[in-house]
């Protein structure tokens, strides 16, 4: 499964380089992986209500162009692997009606309870845990 | 009571106007009320694990002058007016060394608890309440 | 003229008292000030491609309702007045479908040209002067 | 040379987990940056005048520790290569006073001038080349 998230850059987004502030990815990442798991099925804050906090241990972006003030851009998320204890993510950003890839960007998550330690998630959360493997398996 | 809070701008915080967005300002007065509290003698942090809350309810700022990337900036904050149900902060920013004001804040707080219902801190808390009525006094 | 602007709140948006952090609130007015222009038949990017900028001068927000992670957001934006040298927006947020107004913003914005410095917008630009008082008319 | 930064967690860097939010990090790291460049005798404001600009091509980010509001941290900042085109920060975060290190980073910069386009920083700046080949060389 793969989602697409558009958004447009926001001014307070640019920075006097007049382009897009590096560190505005991983939100714009992070809004994709929130409309990935809508499309799942679920909502990335029913998973919090249920105890399954999935924090970043790793972030890796890569700006092949960068993106101006106004932009329709269009993220591309998909699940890449599954296991107990992590997740991963990859990004692909594009301008909206281009193919060419701006950005590429990858993220790994722990999942942990709300007490942020390590969560089993295929025994505390079987279905779960079967439905993001099988989003992994239609990639 | 006044404290004084140095920060530098951020490339991160500019715009593609070349100065500091206007969005970070309230950031900067986030950070003097901090530094305010800690000179109160106890932590933010602290109040909150009490159960104390003061989420915004308003918020005013009035830009002068712009700051641009590595200005050092000063942030005086005061603390204005304290009530059972609300406290008022002020702020003054100046780059550093010069009295010019190139902004100014104001920050209204309700006081709620962690559920963010509102939270009668003269009764809840006597001593913190007391401890800020006597800042506001000697403003 | 009215615009309305749909977002929905971000993870990254959110602080630790569980709801979107109020600084957040400038940057969706922002936002919404951008859908305004666009609707007016032209956009802020080129505006400012023509020598016409307008940093804030004055903002202030009233918080009446937090708003927490993938709430689905409108800000309703509208040009409330306009001079030689300045412009004002008002904005109101609600929750997509539900009357109830959440928060009210108000800014004001100093027009300058590339060099920050004051710009006679009547003078310079006469269409787009006219066009901006004609939008205030039809409020 | 190695340079270090102290910074305090902002409230606004918070999340609903109740930690730092990743985005920041990259904005931290880039502060770093800023005072690394300062130690080596100019400022990256002045780089920028000069018409040396180095937006980020590649940014890595190992999350171990989850760091809190007012949290006082260390960044270290160390440049582990330059070459013609590039340059390679590395930064390590622990909380001040203690050797853990709670995060690690690694950003990659392209070296271009005001229009975007790479520019040969030995050919054009030999002073500057030669500065920061020294400091990569007394790592």
């Amino acid at each position: 499964m793969r989602s697409i998230t558009q958004l447009t850059v926001r001014y307070a987004e640019t920075d006097r380089m007049g382009i897009a502030h590096h560190s505005h990815y991983a939100v714009w990442f992070e809004q994709a992986r929130t409309d990935y798991i809508k499309e799942l099925g679920m909502t990335y804050s029913q998973m919090e209500e249920m105890g399954i906090l999935v924090p970043l241990v790793e972030l890796q972006c890569r700006f092949r162009q960068p993106v101006q003030y106004e932009d329709l851009l269009e993220v591309e998320a998909v699940l890449t692997a599954v296991s107990r204890a992590k997740l991963e993510f990859g990004y692909l950003l594009r301008r909206k009606g281009d193919p060419a890839i701006l950005s590429t960007g990858r993220t790994v998550h722990g999942i942990v309870g709300r007490d942020l330690r390590p969560l089993n998630l295929q025994k505390a959360f079987p279905q779960i845990y079967s439905m993001l493997t099988q989003a992994v398996e239609a990639l």
